[in-house]
C-alpha cells in the first residue's frame, strides 16, 4: 500500500510539476508575444485618433463596428459576425456654457452636460444655487429650500481609498441619481461636481438616470470640474445668495441600429463551453476614449491576435465581444446576454477590462469559492509579471447580466490612481495610454485565459 | 511546565497580536495622512516649476539647496545642516545639432550631448558613420574598420524585461563607456541610442566615463532619440558610406562648491543609531527632473513631515539627506559616507527613492538573511496598499559608499513601465508626475521607515 501510494504520488508530483512547468513556459511566451509584436496599441491610435469618440448611435461609434469586424476577420479567426442592438441616441449640441456673478464681476466655470440629460431652456437657465454634500442632505432640507433652484452636488471623491474605484463608488449616486432626487423636490437643475481626484479644469461627463419620473418634470443636469466646484463653493461661502446661469443644448433622438462585435476561435475540445473575453466599443464624446474604453477593446482582440500568432488551439470556444453601449444603456451587454440565453449557449467563463490601459496588478473575480480558491493558486504563475491581485469583487457592467449557474467572472484591476484623472473626460486620449501598461494587460488577460482554458472551472 | 509554556505562548501571542494591531492603525494613519495633508506635490510644483534643472554646479541647483534647507527648517527638525561637496560643473551650452546626408538630402536627427562629453570641433565633425550594437561588436571589427569613424551604438532596451531596469542595465554600457572604448580603437565620436523603450524624439542624456583615458584622446559622445536612431539605421542599411554630423559645444568647468541638505529628527531611545532616507537634488539639465530625482527629495522630506504632524518620536534618529550630484559623479554620496566614518556615526539603516514618483510597488533590500527575512514578514502590513515586492537586489547610488556592518539598505520600487519615457529627457517634467502617486510612495517610505524604528535591525 505505501509503495503503491508513493509511486502513485510520485507520478502525480511529475505530472504537476511538468504541467506547472509548461504552463510557466506559455505565460512567458505570451508576455514575450505581447511586449514585442502586439497590435493593440496600433489599434487603439486608429479608434482614438482616426475614428475618435464613439458615442453609442454616433456615425463614429458605427465606423468603429466596421473596423474592429474588419480587423477581427484578418486574424484568421473560425467566426466573426455582428449582433444587432437598438441603442439610444443622446447628442451633446452645442457646447455648454455657465457662470455666475460674485460681486458684481462674471466669473465663468467649465461644465459639461451629464449623459441623457435634457437641455435647459434655449437661452439658457439661471436660478439660486443651492450647494450640498449629498443626497441625503438635499432631501433633509426639503422641498422648500430646494423648490426653484440648481442643486450643487459637492461631494469630493475620498481621497484615502487606495484603490480609487471605492471613492468613485461612494459618489456616483450624485451624478446617476441627483436629478431625478433634485426635480422631485422642486429644483430646476442640478451640477455635479465632477468625479476626479484631481484638482484641474476638466469637467466629467457620465449618465445621468431619471427613473419613472414623468418626462415633464426632468430637469437639466451638468458636471462641473473640480477647480470650478471649489471656486463656486468658495463664493457660495462669502456669497450664499449668488445665482447660477448654465446653458446646454443636449437632447435624446430615436433609438438606432448598432451592433456587438463578436469574433471566435471554436474550441477543439468542449467547443460548446463558451469563455467570453470583452471591453466596451462605445465610449463617452468628450476625449476620444482611449483608457475607457479603447484600451479593454484592442486587449481583448489582442488576446485571439496572440492565440493565433502562438498556435494556440484552445479547448473551449474563446469570444471576443466587443459590446456597444456601456456607457449609457448596457444595451449591447444585456443583448448578448439575452441571446446567449436564447441560444442555450453554455458559458463557463467571462472577462472584462474596463478599468483603463494602466499597468495591470490583477483581477477581481465573481466565483464560488471552489473556483476562487482554485484560480487563486495561479498567483505564483503571475509572480514574475508583477501580478498580485486576485479579489473577490465587481467584475465589468457588459458581463454582468450575462447569467449562468456555473460562470466565472473576471475583471482585470489595472493600477488605477490616475483613471480618475481621464474617466469621462476630453483628456481622455490616445496619449495618456502608456503602450507596455496597454500590452501588458493583455499579455495578463491572455495569461488568464490560458490557464482557465486549461483546467476549466469546477 | 506544560501550563507556563502556554501561558508564556498566550502572553506572547497577545503582545504579538497588540503589535500587529497598532503597526496596522499607525499605516493606516501614515497613508491617510500621505493622501490628505502632504506638501510633497507642492514642493515638487517649486522645485520642477520654479527653480527647474538642478545639474551640479549651476546656480539652480543652489538656489534648489537653498529652497529644501528652507522648507526643512520649517519642519521643526531638530537639526538642519549642509554638508560641503566639491561637484564637477559640466555644461551643455549651444543646442546641439546633427545630420546625416542620404540620397543627397540632409536628414536632422534629434541629439544631445552625453554628460561629461567633450565639445566637437567648433564648426562640428563631419565622419563616416557605423551602425553597432556593443562595445564587444566593435572591439571586433577592430581598429582597421573603426579608425576616423563616428560609431553609432544602437543595441535597444529589450521589451519582454517586465522590470524595465533590468533592459536598461542590459544597454548603459554602451553609454557609459561607448565613448572610451571607441576612442582606444581611434574612433572620432561616438552617437548612443537613446536608452527609452517608446519611440520618440526625445535624444536621453546620461553620463558617459573617459575612465583613464589621456585627456587629448578623448572624443565627443551623444545620445540620438530612438525615432533618430532607427532612422539612421535604416538609411544605413540602403547607403552604408553615408557621413553623420553633429556639433556640440558642451565643456567641463572646475568642480565648485555645492552642498548635501541634511535634516533630522533624534532619536529618544537611541539617537546614535541613524536611520538615512534620500533622494538626489541634482538632475540632468534636459527636462526640471521632477521624476529623476525631484520625486524622491520631496518623498523623503515628506516622511519627516508626516512624522511631525502624526507626533511621531522616532527611537532612532532618523535623517533626511538630499544627495547633491548623484547623476555626474556621486560625489554627495562618497561625501556623505566619508564624513559618516570620520563622524563614527552608526547607520543602521538607509532608504532611497530614485526610480521616479510612480505607484510605489514594494522595495528592493539589500540586507543579511536574517534581516531581509524579518522585513519579509511585514509584506502582510503592507497588503490593504497594494505594495507586494520585498527583493533582494540593488537600491541606490547615493547610498551605495554607506558602508557599515550591519546596515539595511533598501530602494523604493515604483511602477518601472513608464520611468525610461522620461529618464534623463527633455519631457521629464512635473506634469509626469501624479500627484496621489508621489504621495503613496512617500507613505510607503514612511511605513517602512516607522517599522524598522519599531523593530531595529539584527
Amino acid at each position: 500500500m505505501r509503495f503503491s501510494f508513493v509511486l502513485v504520488l510520485g507520478l502525480w508530483t511529475t505530472f504537476s510539476l511538468n504541467a506547472q512547468s509548461n504552463d510557466e513556459k506559455m505565460l512567458r511566451s505570451i508576455y514575450d508575444e505581447a511586449l514585442t509584436h502586439s497590435q493593440c496599441y496600433d489599434w487603439l491610435d486608429y479608434l482614438s485618433n482616426t475614428i475618435g469618440a464613439r458615442l453609442s448611435g454616433s456615425s463614429s461609434a458605427e465606423k468603429a463596428v466596421q473596423y474592429t469586424q474588419s480587423e477581427l476577420e484578418q486574424l484568421g479567426l473560425d467566426r466573426v459576425f455582428l449582433q444587432e442592438v437598438m441603442v439610444p441616441h443622446w447628442v451633446r449640441g452645442e457646447k455648454e456654457k455657465a457662470y455666475f456673478e460674485n460681486n458684481g464681476k462674471k466669473v465663468e466655470v467649465p461644465i459639461c452636460a451629464l449623459g441623457s440629460s435634457v437641455a435647459t431652456p434655449k437661452n439658457g437657465l439661471k436660478a439660486p444655487i443651492i450647494e450640498v454634500m449629498g443626497i441625503d442632505e438635499m432631501i433633509a432640507l426639503g422641498a422648500e429650500k430646494i423648490k426653484g433652484k440648481i442643486v450643487f452636488f459637492n461631494r469630493p471623491m475620498t481621497p484615502i481609498h487606495i484603490r480609487t474605484f471605492e471613492a468613485y463608488g461612494g459618489c456616483i449616486d450624485q451624478r446617476s441619481s441627483g436629478a431625478r432626487e433634485a426635480a422631485k423636490l422642486g429644483a430646476v437643475g442640478v451640477i455635479v461636481r465632477s468625479m476626479n481626484l484631481r484638482l484641474d479644469d476638466f469637467p466629467h461627463t457620465g449618465n445621468t438616470n431619471y427613473g419613472d419620473l414623468p418626462k415633464e418634470k426632468y430637469i437639466p443636469a451638468a458636471a462641473i470640474s473640480t477647480n470650478g466646484a471649489n471656486l463656486l463653493s468658495d463664493s457660495l461661502k462669502s456669497n450664499p445668495n449668488l445665482e447660477f446661469f448654465f446653458k446646454q443644448s443636449c437632447e435624446t433622438l430615436p433609438d438606432v441600429v448598432s451592433y456587438n462585435v463578436v469574433g471566435e476561435i471554436k474550441g477543439t475540445e468542449k467547443p460548446d463551453e463558451i469563455m467570453v473575453i470583452g471591453g466596451h466599443l462605445d465610449s463617452w464624446d468628450l476625449g476620444d476614449g482611449s483608457h475607457d474604453d479603447g484600451a479593454g477593446v484592442v486587449q481583448s482582440m489582442e488576446i485571439l491576435s496572440i492565440f493565433k500568432r502562438l498556435g494556440y488551439k484552445p479547448k473551449h470556444t474563446i469570444r471576443v465581444v466587443l459590446f456597444m453601449n456601456e456607457e449609457n444603456g448596457n444595451r449591447g451587454g444585456k443583448k448578448y446576454a439575452a441571446l446567449a440565453e436564447s441560444n442555450k449557449e453554455n458559458h463557463i467563463f467571462a472577462l472584462e477590462s474596463v478599468a483603463g490601459g494602466f499597468s495591470p496588478r490583477g483581477f477581481s473575480f465573481e466565483a464560488d469559492s471552489a473556483n476562487f480558491s482554485k484560480i487563486s493558486n495561479w498567483k505564483t504563475l503571475f509572480e514574475p509579471y508583477l501580478i498580485h491581485i486576485f479579489v473577490e469583487g465587481h467584475t465589468g457592467v457588459d458581463i454582468g447580466p450575462l447569467q449562468s449557474k456555473h460562470i466565472v467572472k473576471a475583471g482585470l484591476q489595472p493600477d488605477s490612481q490616475r483613471y480618475f484623472d481621464y474617466h469621462h473626460a476630453a483628456n481622455d486620449t490616445f496619449d495618456a495610454v502608456n503602450k507596455r501598461e496597454l500590452e501588458l494587460g493583455a499579455a495578463t488577460m491572455a495569461s488568464l485565459v490560458y490557464l482557465m482554458d486549461q483546467y476549466g472551472i469546477n
